[in-house]
């Protein structure tokens, strides 16, 4: 079994520094395309069976050294009583905008309005059979607040932002809801199986670091709070949040994902030793040839050697037209660690 | 005459602190809607006398202390042979993706291709007789080359961002043809009229340090050498880069716009003495009550107060679900700071 991944989560020493990619399961690889080209996103994460094939599609492919279960972070707001389409975008049916529609959701436990999740996990670690952890995630609650407010993923989730300045109250009765659930949600993924989980906070950055603090760490706070007793490593990734960097490092989790716009030396001056960190190759980077991507991913694994605790993978998700290519040049690259003085070695 | 915008442009004493709006032009006013009614926006930005008269209503309804010219930072590239259209999002005809296409760009002087900019901008400055300041334009080379190689509005520019890494010859290439048109654009403005000009990089934030200094920053550097002999103000906005303040600080203009995400006065303290600052209410802000709308106002005041060089603005366009009151309740908040020592004496 590879444990890299988990050891890295907890600083300790590693033969290799590990990698998962973001989105890893995922439009770049053709055998997804061909899952959904005879089944829809929803029936996908629904399905059990349909859902861990996905998610191994990865693994045949590549080394990596862990697995996640391939689903969507709006999935569980169906126990709120949510309904959504997906086409491909997500869409909110009725988007929250009063306090009266957030006094009216009606969360249900996740076991029960979601069981599919946990039984996919179930199969998923078991189908690993001990060779590659399993991770489980969720959306912090700000980020899924950002989607219930707009109704659908809008730049600037502006409908939320103007909620927070208009009625603030009515956000926070709607993120406490949603971290009662979240919290649920992530006991019932470890409790199937999950042995990491990584809380995605894809739109804090359009907060300004007061406004952050109220409507988004403080929640994700709380989800770490509600996990501790079951020990496994939690992972916070803040997407476009190079501003938040300081204040995200403050969430409890022990591990920090790292979008692509801070150099990861940088961030891992500014948030102490005390965390792990994961990241932060541009996805973009992928679109170079090759040599170059090799190039910038040893910049990335240059920026962290001797630093315990690097989980190498994408600042963001890797990009539906990503070459598969480029994704073994990658591999291959971080694979060179497992001598670390050959790292330590290379200009800076 | 208010010279207090160009004053703290320069950093020199002022009575109070100048005021303007991102956008004060726009669709929140029920006078502009009116005019928009009439004429689609294209026609209204080469229709000197309607293009100033839009730019005039902010300055009917409050004491703004500048103007800025009523247009779009894509017009000027008509100039250079691209076709586009506004329904209302911009959409290029064809957006540019390869050596080809930036070789076939047909550059022609800017007095030429858009004439209707420099007219408006002789009106706009007779109309105000020398009582207010007026502000010319451009977009800066990378936000342009956004839309250009996306050839629309799509968060991230995923298309350009690609781009760079799998062609940066081809992008710098295209960086350069509208750095020397983007010259010519501004000066043309200044010798219509413009006391001041703002380079928008509404899209840099995408970028990690070291690809903004090559894609971004070093094209702007250029803009801002090439129009030093007019010893006009310049005014550089990056939106969605508060990693970036320290890089953008070396860009040569004289004023660093800032957007909401960063505590005004953090982003002086990381960018130092020598810059004014504009900047930097979040424009969701005016979506609160009045009087919220002042407290944060005051805030931002606050943190500048003592401090040569600060103009008042948001740290984005004005949205156009804004109300009028809110605009109100800034305009007075920011006239309070006519006497300094009441500002100074604020709690922060």
């Amino acid at each position: 079994m590879t444990d890299r991944f988990l050891r890295a989560c907890r600083r300790e020493p590693v033969d290799q520094t590990p990698l998962w990619l973001m989105r890893q399961a995922g439009r770049y690889l053709p055998e997804y395309r061909a899952v959904r080209a005879e089944v829809d996103f929803l029936t996908l994460c629904r399905t059990p069976a349909l859902a861990v094939e996905v998610s191994l599609q990865p693994l045949r492919r590549f080394p990596l050294d862990a697995a996640i279960i391939f689903s969507d972070i709006l999935l569980p707001l169906e126990a709120l009583g949510v309904r959504m389409s997906f086409n491909p975008a997500p869409k909110i049916a009725e988007p929250i905008r009063t306090r009266a529609q957030v006094d009216a959701l009606t969360p249900r436990p996740m076991a029960e309005a979601v069981p599919f999740v946990g039984e996919a996990l179930t199969l998923l670690r078991r189908a690993l059979d001990g060779r590659t952890p399993v991770i489980g995630f969720c959306g912090a609650p700000f980020t899924l607040a950002a989607y219930l407010v707009q109704g659908e993923g809008k730049e600037g989730f502006g409908a939320l932002k103007a909620l927070i300045y208009r009625e603030p109250a009515t956000v926070e009765a709607l993120l406490e809801t949603l971290t009662t659930a979240m919290i649920d949600y992530l006991r019932l993924q470890v409790a199937a199986g999950a042995q990491a989980v990584q809380i995605f906070d894809s739109w804090a950055g359009v907060l300004a670091p007061a406004t952050y603090e109220r409507f988004a760490l403080r929640w994700v706070r709380r989800i770490v709070d509600g996990l501790r007793d079951l020990d496994v490593p939690v992972i916070y990734f803040v997407n476009g949040g190079p501003h938040l960097l300081e204040a995200a490092a403050t969430s409890g989790a022990g591990v920090l994902g790292v979008c692509w716009r801070t150099p990861i030396d940088q961030a891992a001056a500014r948030v102490g030793p005390h965390l792990a960190l994961q990241g932060n190759l541009d996805p973009h980077a992928l679109f170079a040839a090759p040599d170059e991507v090799a190039r910038l991913a040893m910049d990335v694994l240059t920026r962290m050697a001797g630093r315990p605790g690097h989980i190498m993978n994408l600042g963001h998700g890797i990009l539906p037209e990503t070459p598969i290519a480029s994704v073994h040049a990658l591999v291959e690259t971080v694979a060179a660690t497992a001598d670390r003085a050959a790292v330590a070695a290379v200009e800076r």
